[in-house]
């Protein structure tokens, strides 16, 4: 809101100088081809954001809620949290004798982790429970921050946060222009996503909702701490997210992107009819599932994939009339580059 | 964030039309007398938003934390949920002839409502577990509003959400136009707050923190509710504050507010040495509690009440040389009148 607020101290001043609106204001979305899809965001980004508009929303109801793994970034071929945390128990293994003999750390350590990917987000989460359990929340920031500096991606041996969508980053950063408030709502672990979603998304900590384990108050010699216990506090997939929406946000989103079946609550949530305005007769909500049809630029998988299956989403997408976006034949440009970040892409947007 | 931006722009303009910051900017805190709480709220907020200052901090970092019984509105005889939540029994015993019989219902409708006050936060939440479970969230949050549209304090004669503090309206006024971002950390129900809290306090429903019951995503002949299960979900109050903290907001607060043991903890993790910066010399947090010395214009309570108990806080407080507001000589008025809303109060502050 700050970079919102002095861009448009900026805005205002071109707007005295000019006497009318900047002729160069870049258009949105750039990296997104001119089919449906973009069309589709836009028309309803005009409409809500019109005064007069039947369709319009005033600026503290504009909440967009986005999935991160599949939707923001790539999940293949494993969740790249469960990267993250195949190499924590790789790390610890030393400190743990008992893991050769014990599921799933056995799998991990003997480098079969293809039976643990085939068990999906639950698995992700118990391992990370178990490997993470017992540090700080300051300390588990840490070890996150540090293994994104040094890890790559096993294909395409980038850093795993130049593998988030260059048109996402664009998608967010014209919706924030806009005054939506655009939080991310995923089945990936909460402090996993914090250390780095601002600077990668621009995204803050306190818009970042996901899966948690327990945390514990404690004062150790006098410091209080919270201290990472291994219990699973709540998973936020399928009818979780609407749950956690409603207890983090307590507004119910006019926007929800998302790639998979667990994201289908989130937007039968997002755009059912009893909206924000239950006496509406217009429709002032926007639901969007990232179809992944791009096997050569990315991955192209759906109905029959273990990790983000898209099956009954596809279908009530389709039946509700939901954008899809087809990752081929709508965008430009995959992954970021290394030189776009979402500063820039802020500074894209400044006259919007 | 929106009343801010456009009172920016209009400050902007006056900045332009008179060359000069306007000479008739009101003087911050107008309720307040002028004592050392006062002076050390203004010389905090000062640092914390001085670029030069040692104690300066970035704006997006500037999270305050506010409990809301005894510290932004009154809690006595009883925390004002409690005097829902017994409405709700009177207005619910037809249907629930069981209740006759059973406790804590007996007693409610037999008159005798000290008995479960004297259980305090606990006995709250589970009467309003068990007078409220089964609706949907949207239909809990009509009946909150159409209760406190009204309901009447049994010794003041007016209206709950008149009960509120002036000084502490002005005191998160004065924090948000200073750049806070201000959150109500609170042991009652994040759902009783929410449908009020940005029309009272000026805070929005994704920036209210409460203890919660667990909610069940359902699709109700095909649309999508949520509804209220009779199961807590967490109680938000001692250790669970800086856990819930943590878990919505994922920053540590700079500034903290409280007026009971129960926001102890809460203190104690905002103004520990391992403040947002840890190698910082600089202490760069503030913490503050509301003492209710006032027994002629409020109440006069701490060490030996059943509610809002302030006993080891008092302590702490004073050795560690946080800000005691006493609420009899600090505050020129005790509670807003019925003309002053938060509209106003962004007004006053918009040159700020």
């Amino acid at each position: 809101m700050q970079a919102l607020y002095k861009n448009s101290i900026i805005s205002l001043f071109l707007l005295m100088i000019s006497g009318c609106s900047n002729p160069q204001a870049p258009a949105p979305l750039p990296s997104w081809h001119e089919t449906s899809s973009k069309q589709e965001i836009i028309e309803f980004v005009k409409d809500v954001t019109t005064e007069n508009n039947p369709r319009f929303v005033p600026q503290a109801e504009r909440v967009a809620v986005f999935d991160n793994d599949g939707t923001l970034w790539s999940e293949q071929p494993m969740y790249f949290q469960l990267a993250f945390a195949l190499d924590r128990v790789k790390a610890l293994a030393a400190d743990h004798p008992e893991w050769k003999d014990r599921q799933p750390f056995k799998a991990v350590l003997e480098g079969r982790s293809e039976s643990i990917i085939a068990d999906g987000e639950h698995a992700l989460i118990e391992l990370v429970m178990a490997t993470h359990a017992g540090n700080t929340t300051e300390e588990f920031s840490a070890i996150v921050k540090d293994w994104l500096a040094m890890a790559k991606h096993p294909k395409s041996n980038r850093p795993y946060t130049e593998m988030v969508y260059q048109p996402m980053l664009e998608l967010l950063a014209y919706l924030r222009a806009n005054g939506f408030k655009t939080y991310i709502v995923s089945g990936g672990g909460i402090e996993f996503m914090r250390p780095w979603s601002e600077q990668v998304y621009g995204i803050p900590p306190e818009q970042v909702i996901g899966s948690s384990i327990k945390t514990k108050f404690e004062l150790r010699d006098g410091t209080p701490i919270l201290v990472r216990l291994p219990e699973l506090n709540f998973l936020n997939d399928k009818g979780g997210k609407p749950v956690a929406i409603n207890q983090f946000i307590g507004r119910r989103p006019i926007a929800a992107f998302g790639n998979s079946d667990g994201d289908l609550q989130m937007l039968q949530w997002t755009c059912s009819a009893q909206g924000i305005a239950q006496d509406a007769v217009e429709d002032k909500s926007f639901c969007l599932y990232v179809h992944h049809t791009d096997e050569e630029r990315e991955w192209a998988y759906d109905r029959n994939s273990h990790i983000g299956r898209l099956d009954k989403g596809l279908d009530e997408a389709a039946s509700k009339g939901w954008t899809i976006v087809d990752m081929k034949n709508d965008w430009k440009q995959i992954y970021t580059g290394k030189a776009t970040n979402i500063a820039q892409l802020s500074f894209l947007y400044r006259h919007w």
